[in-house]
């Protein structure tokens, strides 16, 4: 196993330590190292918290700051966080307008943050995002999992909460942008998880994952290597076959390294999947494009579509300041 | 080789297309893909052009944009653009004020450069980026490389023509920039050109290449693979000895992936490198962490420190609008 790393058991605190000094303008680390915080909250907005396995960075701590999420807690590498993390970040950044909990659907995270939202004495509320195209139920979810999707809908959510959306309203709103989001993605090679030291599955020199998950679990079938065009028809065939979209229909397109997989090629993946929506008269009106939900060093790529409609893409346009994604209108 | 590719002849053309149409609202590419250019031009403005081998993105196309870039010409892989790549760009993009061209220290890039800057009309100078404290000479050029600082200089640089400098000023900033500016990178593992197919170096299972080049040429030795603490030490320990720094200065931290090593790795490096720094009595006051200036999916990172000073870090603090960086003040 090559990593930079000192130990297998301080990774993650030590890599949570190095990201909060260095966005120490937008973040701040509670002291046990239970969750990331925007330094700053803004008074009687929601505040929203997501949470899950370490080892899908930038996702989540990276998207915590103005016009996202209020805090992210990470689990130890694709482990769930536990309650008591969910609790003290909730008890953190509510500032009385209650707490809106975005959650991958994995049974793991499920059970913590249904846990979490037991515990915690603020108005709450729980979105579970599900986009995962590949499979129905797999290794560690009942029903489908949620992946890249996730960062459309905390992104869009959170705009909403900055501009003084209602609990209520934002659970609508994210379960919506879930519904009209899906994605699929595809490994070339296996990740290595600290802790175990060895790739997480065996893939041959000529193969390739079609539908894998974030974690390296299994997903479609494993097939040979094919080529960017014949990628991009299956992944984005089976995202659009998902959403049912009409031609003429709008997209935000997020095609997501995993990874270990240079911009130089998730570049050619765009323009692969630019001639899938062509074919099928869909136009992507915003891009996203980079590794911003990883399975560690994996090579491979997924593709997100998001179902747009003007008043969401006003809310993807929004301001955000966080030390992935910063942009302003 | 696994890649996400159709062609290795055409990953290039394909690659810029997929970047110009995610990027439309910024930048704009020229019909025969000899460069990328910002969409709306400054008049009266000096333009900056770059280039290089391609291969490291986001450098230089990620970085075309208000407040950096005016253009980049893109070669093959690990390949210099031509000089008719860069009179094209200078045509293009000049504006009456002149043209800045800022350039990697490689013996291909320098010579197409000098022969662009001898065939345009209009008033051009040339900065040169030597930023790499791991050998003098080497398989690729005469003197020290040009790798990670170079982003540090095209932003500053950048900001300052922005604001309406003059070329002369100009070329002394990104000289002064780029001798305040030093790197040093570590491999861990090889990347692979896809027009060759198979990897550029043979590492061992136990090993890495300290001192590495962005084209994983040979740096200052093979060794065994160590802690980040070691890594840093050493990567970091050689940056400072070469800014000569002293106790109390201010640096702005690069911590830079080489495209196949995780976001998480990478602030377990910059919390191993703020150890040396602290041990040094100097202080990070800005940092940037991520994969800006690869080598495919090489895995491994670089270490860059920028002496700044006020003025500079106004400069760094400055708007900018690119596909890759993005922040306002």
């Amino acid at each position: 196993m090559k990593k930079l790393i000192n130990d297998v058991d301080s990774v993650l605190v030590e890599s949570l330590e190095g990201f909060a000094a260095a966005h120490a303008d937008i973040v701040s680390l509670d002291e046990a190292c239970r969750f990331v915080r925007r330094r700053v909250l803004k008074p009687g907005k929601v505040a929203l918290i997501s949470g899950g396995g370490s080892g899908h960075e930038p996702l989540h701590a990276g998207f915590v700051g103005s016009g996202m999420l209020d805090a992210a807690c990470p689990g130890q590498v694709f482990t769930s966080p536990t309650p008591d993390q969910m609790l003290a970040a909730a008890q953190a950044v509510d500032t009385g307008a209650g707490v809106l909990f975005i959650v991958k659907n994995y049974s793991g995270d499920m059970m913590n943050f249904q846990m979490a939202a037991e515990m915690v004495t603020c108005d709450n509320a729980t979105v579970l995002v599900n986009d995962d195209v590949a499979v129905e139920d797999s290794t560690y979810t009942t029903g489908r999992r949620g992946v890249a999707g996730t960062l459309i809908v905390e992104k869009i959510v959170g705009a909403a909460a900055e501009r003084g959306g209602g609990l209520a309203a934002l659970k609508a709103l994210g379960n919506s942008v879930n519904n009209a989001t899906a994605s699929m993605g595809v490994a070339l090679t296996s990740c290595t998880v600290p802790a175990a030291g060895v790739p997480t599955f065996q893939i041959g020199a000529d193969e390739m994952e079609m539908g894998v998950g974030i974690h390296g679990e299994p997903g479609r079938r494993r097939v040979k290597i094919a080529s960017a065009d014949e990628i991009a028809a299956e992944l984005a065939g089976a995202v659009l076959k998902d959403l049912s979209l009409q031609r003429g229909s709008e997209v935000i397109l997020l095609v997501n390294g995993f990874g270990g997989t240079p911009l130089l090629e998730l570049y050619v993946m765009v323009n692969a999947v630019h001639k899938v929506l062509a074919g099928a008269g869909i136009r992507a009106v915003r891009h996203l494009t980079g590794s911003y939900v990883t399975s560690l060093e994996m090579a491979g790529c997924s593709v997100t579509a998001y179902a747009a409609d003007p008043a969401t893409l006003a809310l993807w346009d929004a301001p955000v300041h966080t030390p992935t994604l910063r942009w302003r209108s």
